[in-house]
């Protein structure tokens, strides 16, 4: 089998790309290669004994998806998109990054398609920035989009194309609307959601952390491990289940500030979270008021899809994941 | 007041401008300006005392559109498409017409704007086949999309498009999905729709018609001269009521085939529903089978969107608009 990955430098990327390689198949199949693309080269996974093509790719640039499929992968996941806040400063390239770049995709599959047989499974990475506005509080799976960014936009337009392209036979493809993930690993960002990770992580290496909005803000989140699971779960699922609606809103788990604090608290104690300091920011508080705070993803979860079910479990595969299974001392 | 109608030539259009060159004004404003625009060249409107530019635009042509836009007309109508069956017919042909085509018109705008203070009025001319596959009886105003052909899926996404730029303060756009027209004047064409009007039209006129389906088959109509009224109060409404969800499910009214005959024999008589044959046709039962069958326009009609309320009533103007207000000898 042979798996294209489309952003494989980003953080979910390398950690499907590492878990795939480590499982060395999907469903029974021996993985033999991997196409591994970004706009940065991503790296080869430690310890794959197939081949590993590593490229720089700009979806952007016509003639590129199609050099990029030239090996017909079986598999491709598409999660290169550049980010919300980025896709709102600049109309154009979020539009031609994550518009284009992906119908550019869709297209090289179509046209390469005529006589070969190939109809490859695309898993695309979708986000719950589709819905924006006045939502309820819980969303369930008949619920209709209504994005307030471009890029929720985007991606819902991409979900549009994905369902058409499926149904025409072009591919078998999914859209997955990934949670947030928490606890994003790594460094501080300047995204607007970057608290909900920042809260968690900060204080369990011992460092100060910045809460910006009220402890009653409540949102939908997945740990990175929940997230590479619903992915490899897309791999292997009879998608003919899906009936045409292939964009699929993921399990994740509605938690509050304040409980992500108290969850904090039960897991590492209270001098953990004292390195939480509260600043307000209106700025980002208003940002969040427009995001979705809970879903009834009952379809996804029918089909197989799993998340946590509380908070304490998702800090628990932190400390497991990144931070080799120790509370700091 | 400068109008730039983008698919004059066809049915709605043609009767759209008409109506607007007989009013001469819009809210109060008048119009001295006409463009009208199509892939075959429109026809001036009679009587019309004002400036109209009859040209031929093929949008899909790169800067077609922006030439289009030169006069920065003050608001736009957008009614041009390839039907449902040629775009399922021709996948390139649809993705070229009926979406780039209309972001070229998006661009255009955009790429114009800068420093000149204009931001037209949009309004696009949507469908209820944004609607597909198992759907509930009566569709709400926030039912998901789930378009079933690569039509739907192409109004979906200018939906989605129109709603963006708009937030972004590039147009002040409204999408109005509109009803199956009926009676649709005119022959008799293959569109798998064409017999709800059909077997109105044809017996009306002293013709048999077919009829394909049973006479419970439900779906959602209105007259063309609601339709024009749609079009109408859309050019007049405050849009910041609409509060960034700009798409529009138009009134309609949601009757049998059955209900359809019966009408037609009150207004016209037996002689009249005698020239029904019933030939069915599985495949067009099949094709009508996916389409949405009702609809709770709540939202519209808070808006001052009005439709007719009974059959007859759209029978009785395709008798007054159509046949001079005469019934068959």
């Amino acid at each position: 089998m042979h798996i294209l990955i489309i952003g494989a430098a980003g953080m979910v990327g390398r950690k499907l790309t590492e878990r795939l390689a480590a499982d060395g198949a999907v469903g029974g199949t021996a993985i033999t290669h991997f196409t591994l693309a970004d706009v940065v080269t991503p790296a080869k996974p430690a310890g794959f004994a197939g081949t590993a093509d590593c490229v720089t790719v700009d979806l952007t640039v016509p003639g590129a998806a199609t050099e990029l499929l030239s090996g017909k992968p079986d598999l491709i996941y598409h999660l290169a998109a550049i980010v919300s806040g980025e896709a709102e400063a600049d109309f154009e390239k979020g539009y031609s990054v994550n518009l284009d770049g992906t119908r550019h995709l869709l297209e090289g599959i179509r046209t390469t398609q005529p006589g070969t047989g190939w109809k490859p499974r695309l898993i695309f990475a979708s986000s719950i920035a589709v819905f924006g506005g006045d939502m309820p509080d819980v969303i369930t799976d008949t619920y209709f989009l209504t994005p307030e960014t471009s890029y929720g936009t985007q991606k819902a337009i991409c979900e549009l194309l994905l369902s058409d392209y499926s149904r025409r036979g072009f591919i078998d493809g999914i859209s997955l609307r990934l949670p947030t993930v928490c606890v994003r690993p790594g460094k501080p960002n300047r995204a607007a959601s970057g608290f909900f990770s920042g809260i968690i992580r900060e204080p369990l290496a011992g460092q100060t952390a910045i809460l910006p909005v009220s402890e009653d803000v409540r949102h939908w989140m997945g740990s990175p491990r929940a997230t590479v699971q619903f992915l490899l779960h897309a791999a292997t699922l009879d998608l003919s289940l899906l009936k045409n609606r292939r964009s699929l809103t993921m399990p994740g788990l509605a938690v509050t500030v304040g409980e992500q604090i108290a969850a904090l608290e039960r897991v590492a104690g209270p001098q953990v979270t004292a390195l939480i300091k509260r600043e307000p920011d209106p700025v980002i508080a208003h940002i969040v008021s427009g995001w979705a705070r809970g879903f009834d993803p009952s379809r996804a979860e029918s089909l197989g899809f799993v998340a946590e079910r509380e908070f304490d479990e998702i800090i628990r595969i932190h400390i497991e994941d990144e931070l080799g299974g120790k509370l700091p001392a």
